[in-house]
This record gives C-alpha cells, structure tokens and sequence, in this order.
C-alpha cells in the first residue's frame, strides 16, 4: 500500500473508507442472531445441539454440552506463563474496585451500595486456537468485583483443550458450555435445560456475537459491541522501523479485516512499512494526533522521543503504549491492563474492560421526617408541574403522617389520597 | 384486583405473566427505529422536520430544529423547587467520580486514565408533560464527570417552556434539539447539518426511543434500555395501608403498562389496595424479599418495622426506599439519588445512572526494558500456543533491540522480524 501524505485527498479517502467500513451493518449478522435466538427460547440444549452439529460437526447430546473443568496437567512452562499473567492482571486491576458509599445530610441518609453481579458468562473465541488470554482478562477482573458464579462459552474444540480446563480451575470458573457463535451468547442468556441464564455476557466475539449481544440487550448486561481488531503506530524520526513493523505486522495477524495503520512524520520510516500497512505520512505530531483521536483506535503504540507526553494529548484510545520496550502485543497477554478493549471508535465512549463492568449498584434512601418536611413540598410543586398530581400526594400523605408533623394544605396540591 | 397468596397457582400465573410482558419483543418499533435511522442518515435535517410535522403537527424549518436555551425568568417557588433538587442531586453524586490510578512494579508503570465523554446527549420524555426532573438527573452527574459539551433532545412542546429552558441555564447545556422519539435518538447518534453527533446518549424514553437506543449502541454509548415503570412494596403489619396505597397509585400514574405489586404479610393490608395493583398475601418477609428479587423491580418501598434489615436482604433492585418518611416519589424528584433507573429486572445488571457512566478510561502502558526481558518470553509462549506467532516476534524484536538485552534466541520460537 502507497504511502500518502495525511492531508492528501487519497489519505482522506483512504479515512473515510476505513469510517464507513466500520459503519457497516451487521444485518445478516442480525438476522442469524435472531434465528438462534429464538431457537434457543424454543428448544433449549436440544436446538444448541443441532447448531453444534451443523457449524462444528460434532455430535454432543444435549445433556452433555454443560461440562465441569477437569484437572489436568499442563505444560509447566506454560503454566507458569499463565500464572504470572493472572498475577500480574489481577494486581493491574485490583485498585478498580468501586467503592460505595454514605450520603448523610444530618438527619437522612442514602446508602450507595456497589454488589457483586451474580452469575456472569464470558465468551472466549475460539476459533483456530483457543483463546485462554481473553478468558484471564475477562475472569479476573470478576472475580475481584466479588463474582462467584462464573461460566464460560467456547466452541467445542476449544472447550477440549486442557489449557482451557487449567485456567477454569486457576480461576474459579466452574462451568463450561460447549457452544460457540450466536447460538453459545444465547444460551448464556436465555439459559437452558442445562444451563441457568447469566446476568451479563463479557468477551469479545466475531460479528454473529457481536449482534446477538445487541439484540440481548436488556435482557442481558453486555461489556461492549466489538469489531475487527485496530493498531496506530505514531513514529517520529527517533522511531525504530523494524520495531514499528513488527507491531503492524503482529496486529495484522488477527486477520485480514484488522485494521494496521502507522502515521510517521519520516519519510524514511513509512517506505519501510509492509504492504499491508496504510502508512500516512503527517507533518507534525499534532496531525498524527489529530488522526488518532478521529479515529479512536484500540490500539496506540507511540515510538516517539516522549511518547508520554503525545499520550497526553490523545483523548480517543483505550490502551495506549509508550516507548522501546511497551510492546502491545505484550500487553494482550501479561502486562496488566486488559486487552478486552473498545473498537471501531468505540473509545469515544466506551472503556476497557474492568472491575467496574462486574458490579450493580444500588441506593438505599432512609429519609427522616425533618427532611421530608422541608424538600416534600418542593417534590409536590415538580410532581403537580410534571402532571403527576398523585405522586405529589403520595408525598403528602407521609408529611402528614410524620411524627409531629403540622398538615401544611397548602402545599398539598389536591388534599390528602385516602 | 383480587389478592392471590403468593404460593397459590394465581400468584404464579400473574408473576409468569409479568415476566412474559417484560420479554416483548421490540420489533416493531425496531421498524419504526431502524427506518428513523436510515432517513436520518440520508436526509439529515430535513428528514427530522418532516418526522415533526408528522408526528408533532408542528412545522419547523431544518435549520431552525437546534435552537440555545433562552434567559427566562420563571416563577419563584417552582425555580427555587429546581435550585433544590439541582443542589441536592449535585450532592449526593458528587462521591461517584471514578479515580484514576498508576499502578508501578518498581521499573514499569501503567496510568490508569480517567476523563470526561466529550459530547454527551440527553433525552428528555416530553409527551403530556415536560420532564425537567430527568433533565436534572441525567446533567448534574455528567457535569460532575466534567462534560462539558451536553445537548438535550426532547418533543417541540416540551421544548417550548421556559422551565426547560431555565433548566438549561442553569447547568450549563447550551443546545436543545427539537426532535423527540427514536427520531431524535437517530440525530444525536449520527449527527446532522445542525447538530454535531454526541458520544453518549443517556435518558429514558418510550419503546421507540429504546429500540433506537439498542440499534445505535457501539456507534455511541447509551446508559441502559428502559421498559415502563415499576414499584414493589414491602409490608409488615406495622405498614400504613393508606400510604402504601399511596405509592402504588403514584406508581400507577405513569400509565396503564407500569406494573404496581403489594407484597404483605397482612391481609388486612392487602385488602385495602386499590383495583389496579397486583395483591400478594406472603407468609413472611422472606417470600416477599425472594420474589422482590425474582423480580428485580425498579423501585422497592419497604413498609416494615425494620426497613433497612429487609433492604439489606435484597440483591435486585436499583432504588430502595425505607420506612414512614421516605416516599419514592420524593426520590423521583428531589432526595438526591438519581432516578433513572433500571427497570423490566435489568437491575441484576444494570445501575442507576451515575457519574461512573459519563467517563471513558484509558490505559498507558510505558514498561520498562527489565520487565520485558522478563515477562517477554512468557507473552511469546502464550501467543505462540494461540496460533499468533507474529505477536511473539514482535515481543521478541523488542527485548533483543532493549538496551544492554541479550538475544534469547530459544524463547523465542522463530527468531526475530527482520
């Protein structure tokens, strides 16, 4: 792919093809979601079945889909590498934890409570490989928001592996359904014979999960919509080409929708770019910048003399890696931080996954008659102007019910409700 | 409406036939919204005046659909009801503000970012009524986030009054858009001549304006999908009847389709509510909190001895409301928790809307040369066993070109990228 310079009509054209690709619809997508949905709302683990047999030709007998993790042994290095990336994901993400919290006027007082959801899904790809990575990002930041109840949803093949029973047992995962695509989200939340409904669905998935977490929605908590898989690299002259390559390259591996773009402001670095790399060459950083932020990508990998500082001044990019040695591959595995992350500009709004995405959050109000007596007529003046005239008396009727409270008529739209 | 015991095939039948209400399908108004879209999309402006004059019978020119918010002068006791509820609001949210974090091994360190969405948009529900009350809940807690740039969509009535318009002054949203329904969810979404597109939209509405919600979300946030109404009551034989009937005919002002339950351990109580509400004699406190959480209700007023105990006991539900002086129309209003609020039993996942949903986090990465030359080879391992062998490479490439780093040629599996 040619390079272009960031302010030419071909880069702006390769930008707005990249925005509109993004846009697409997820129609057929959408109608198969709801084809398996209602499959699965009608004919539970039976109707599972037959999806299974049709898309992984493998036979499984209903019962049989929902499995418990086996102990196993794995290879010890590997092990170990597991190990130390759920360390190391679990001590990133304990500080997330939302607090709750009193709120205490003198005499009232609201209890903001923060619990832990009840019964949460993760569905982990698995495609050509088994994706145990998605599987840690995604188990332990629940598990630190306080969840207990934890099943995962893979496709068949990957649910065979060992590995994939080895990171259930590390984590406390204690359920397996054996089901992939639409049909395993919808299963997730609908429940079946097997299987008891989850509150909310987490992991990312190809577009078929995509759309039926979309049409879910409500029923169901979601993380996030995902799509194709995104890394810009921001290179000044200081940056390492080789390096800078390898990011792209790596990025691109997910497949050939990824979406691997390098805005350099040296030449001599975008003519080192692999074909497959749209390379966009910028006059300062602040174009670069300026590009990232309009495209809110995934990824950022800055290769730059102070790649903190550009960070800075990035709003749009939910995993951002600065300098020689952050390299964002890395951080899809063991660094910390999660790599269940926003796409498709989705991170003008939305945030990686953390423990926040694991807890509900309530308020407990203990208002006291004091209180009431002052703010009730107020509520009733908004309620009568609102047309609710009957919660304006329900807020009477207590104030004059209140221990020693005086009726004030005239603050009471209508009288009392008898 | 006769009161069942709440074991009875009655009882069931009602709470089955509730649930099934709750799982309606959308797909109408997914038509109606997915065609809103779509004209949006391709006629901008000029689609949404026509989408007025259709629905709202009132003609206004594309270019005049955005308007500012007027200086009004409104009457004294109303303003200084809003002053109230704007203040306390502000109060009780002001803990909710996620921080950020840097979390530091010794040599790497990862900042945990935390900044406002950019452009944020609110939707009011203007139909017989302006609702300036959900204006103040969904703007207090987004300008704590510290968004700055916040647009209100609602009806071109509830648009017209000068209460509304005070309300925007007042919290500093400087644009209303005259255009309620799934058609004004569609502008905020994509975006028009007029109207600058916003990252999030937040606010309920009728089943039109969720199903936009549903279809847009991933091209912007929205805060939750909302169905009609819904209050529980919790009575012991220390209840009021006269009260308790009093929430539930507040409750039931919303309209027709908001469900109003009475859960009592006294008949006597039971055998005082109203035709319209849903009658339940439980044998104790118990079975009440057991299908309070079935059913994870919007709102929960307990009218008990013991308030707070019983909250305490209730996982599901967003807005619980304790003892004799705490009637929750008062917390639609005024109290200071915001009240919008999960219904339809999404208060398993979902939250009351807070300042948490106005934020995005990032994640910036800067890891230093020690820890890559030891977490490197164990990331190569787990993305060479997920098929993703460019990742380990570039993994690879980093620690061999890290200062003072010695090649580990035999972890990693091919050798470095050229």
């Amino acid at each position: 792919m040619p390079m272009y310079k960031a302010n030419s009509p071909e880069a702006k054209a390769a930008l707005e093809a990249l925005e509109a690709r993004r846009g697409e619809s997820l129609e057929k997508a959408l109608r198969v979601a709801d084809e398996m949905i209602a499959g699965v709302r009608k004919g539970g683990d039976g109707f599972v079945a037959e999806q299974i047999a049709r898309f992984d030709k493998v036979s499984i007998a209903p019962g049989a889909i929902r499995i418990a993790p086996r102990d196993v042994t794995i290879d010890g290095d590997l092990a170990e590498a597991i190990d130390t990336a759920i360390a190391r994901v679990e001590s990133f993400h304990r500080e997330q934890l939302p607090q709750p919290y009193v709120w205490n006027n003198g005499t009232s007082s609201v209890v903001h409570r923060v619990r832990p959801l009840q019964r949460v899904g993760i569905y982990a790809p698995g495609g050509r490989a088994v994706y145990i990575s998605t599987l840690i990002m995604c188990a332990v930041p629940a598990r630190i928001a306080g969840v207990t109840d934890l099943v995962v949803a893979t496709t068949p093949a990957a649910a065979d592996r060992d590995e994939l029973h080895y990171v259930c047992r590390k984590l406390g995962i204690r359920e397996i359904y054996r089901a992939g695509g639409a049909v395993g989200i919808a299963a997730l939340a609908l429940g079946t014979e097997s299987l008891a409904r989850v509150d909310k669905i987490v992991g990312p998935g190809n577009q078929y999960v995509t759309a039926a977490k979309m049409r879910l929605i409500g029923q169901i908590g979601i993380d996030m919509t995902a799509g194709p898989t995104e890394l810009i690299v921001i290179a000044d002259d200081d940056a390492d080409a080789s390096l800078v390559a390898a990011d792209l390259v790596a990025q691109a591996e997910h497949g050939p929708d990824s979406a691997v773009i390098c805005l350099t402001t040296s030449a001599a670095i975008g003519r080192q770019m692999p074909e497959r790399v749209i390379t966009m060459l910028v006059e300062s950083i602040d174009e670069a910048v300026a590009i990232a932020d309009r495209l809110a990508p995934e990824h950022l990998s800055i290769h730059a003399k102070y790649p903190e500082a550009i960070a800075q001044r990035v709003e749009n990019c939910a995993a951002i890696y600065c300098g020689p040695s952050s390299p964002g591959a890395a951080g899809d595995y063991i660094i910390g931080p999660n790599h269940v992350l926003p796409t498709a500009g989705s991170a003008r709004f939305f945030s990686p996954l953390g423990v926040y995405d694991f807890v509900k959050r309530s308020n407990v109000v203990s208002l006291s008659a004091e209180d009431l007596a002052e703010i009730g007529p107020k509520a009733e003046l908004l309620a009568v102007f609102e047309g609710l005239p009957n919660h304006a008396r329900s807020i009477a009727a207590r104030r004059e019910q209140a221990p020693g409270a005086e009726p004030e008529k005239e603050l009471s739209p209508k009288g009392e409700q008898s």
